[in-house]
């Protein structure tokens, strides 16, 4: 497909047929991810492949038992990775010492993340329909345990895949211009605020949510409903744990 | 072009021609990076771009002076920023504070690197070329005082763009098997190691970095020459103080 139609008709889609997503198909996929840039070469990253129902069963409550867990036919897990790299300086006998702080989880994170762009973008130019499972990072070391992750190897992006079963709208988004700024950042007015999440406001899911919630506005449904303070607080706690019993003394 | 076809010959690009970025390629590429998935349809990130090169001018010395920080037609600094979403909370009397950790930090910067890889490649269909600037998290305090970044945004990623003035040639890279594990994790033995890096070792431009500095091995010129241990940590730290001061208490 053309490139950019296919990146601008992107959706999240979350039912997918019984299909087995095929092999020349996901090693593409996988291919177009390994093609991405990396810190300075060093491609901080792995992937590990999901497609064994039971691995899926396994780890369905640490993605909070949302359908998609199970019923996409496959499931990537992308990694800020360091423990590769740290092999290799083991075999030519260097030190692993200078990369457990916060620059190299940066660096490794952002590597995984170029790498999981491509693979949504090769996925879906495939006809695929795919969905990001926020989830990885809440429960990051379950995962890690289940997916025998070994240290300086972190789970951070998790999508799962498929052909997708049935036609999805396009996501509501912000106005392009809410988000850019030309040479410096410029302020947001009331108006401005008001004017740009009318668009997310007046979306039917979230009009619907709000009212079924009671909670008044969009603002509040976020905040007091779907990604609430404490709620962040204690993961947040959780993932530094993990982050740094994993090698990364951020 | 074609999606795959385009991933694929993806190489870093450090020298442009003169030509200028024109106003439709870029308002492209802009919608294609802010048509990614994005935490819960928050799209938690923003996008400063520079095209005047006094502001480039400016910014050289806290890109190390690189060439490219001041050749290149157009930067884009990708930002992760829960500002315009606080200002939205205040606009509906909702309280801010449920964001400020590191789970809201590392969904911030995912939505920023998706949008970033996005920017990636629709630039690229469109005949530009790129390098990614990783000295962008190295002065974020400076970064933010020139593009003058609200408390809530903190510039993760940031790349130069242009139309290619050379031919490149494809980087080099681990082969796509190095990167990718099925089900679970399996560990590497040395023979696996010296065979996936010997590519990296055997690239020119490699090969004659380690002749050229007597470092020895791959290996030992990044962590001696590259990306030393002292650098490291001493950007660690920066970025740590400035992620906190931007409001994020990670």
């Amino acid at each position: 497909m053309n490139t950019i139609e296919n990146i601008l008709s992107h959706r999240s889609c979350r039912e997918f047929t019984e299909r087995p997503v095929e092999k020349e198909v996901l090693d593409t996929i996988l291919r177009c991810a390994a093609n991405g840039s990396s810190m300075g070469g060093m491609q901080l990253f792995s992937i590990v492949v999901t497609q064994d129902k039971d691995m899926m069963r396994k780890m369905a409550p640490l993605h909070f038992n949302q359908p998609i867990a199970t019923n996409a036919p496959l499931i990537l897990t992308f990694c800020a990775d360091f423990y590769r790299f740290d092999r290799y300086c083991e075999c030519r006998e260097v030190p692993t010492d200078a990369y457990q702080n916060l620059q190299a989880y940066h660096w490794a994170m952002t590597d995984a993340l170029i790498a999981a762009q491509n693979a949504c973008v090769a996925a879906e130019d495939q006809g695929l329909g795919l969905c990001w499972l926020g989830t990885i990072i809440y429960n990051a070391p379950q995962f890690i345990e289940i997916l025998q992750l070994p240290k300086h190897v972190v789970p951070v992006a998790c999508i799962a895949m498929g052909y997708p079963a049935t036609e999805v709208a396009l996501t509501p988004k912000l106005p392009v211009n809410a988000l850019v700024h030309h040479e410096s950042y410029s302020e947001y007015t009331d108006s401005d605020i008001d004017k740009m999440y009318r668009y997310l406001e007046e979306a039917p899911h979230n009009a619907s949510a709000v009212r079924e919630n009671c909670t008044g506005n969009l603002a509040r449904d976020y905040v007091e409903r779907r990604y609430r303070k404490a709620d962040n607080e204690y993961f947040s706690d959780l993932l530094l744990k993990c982050i740094k019993e994993q090698g990364f003394d951020i």
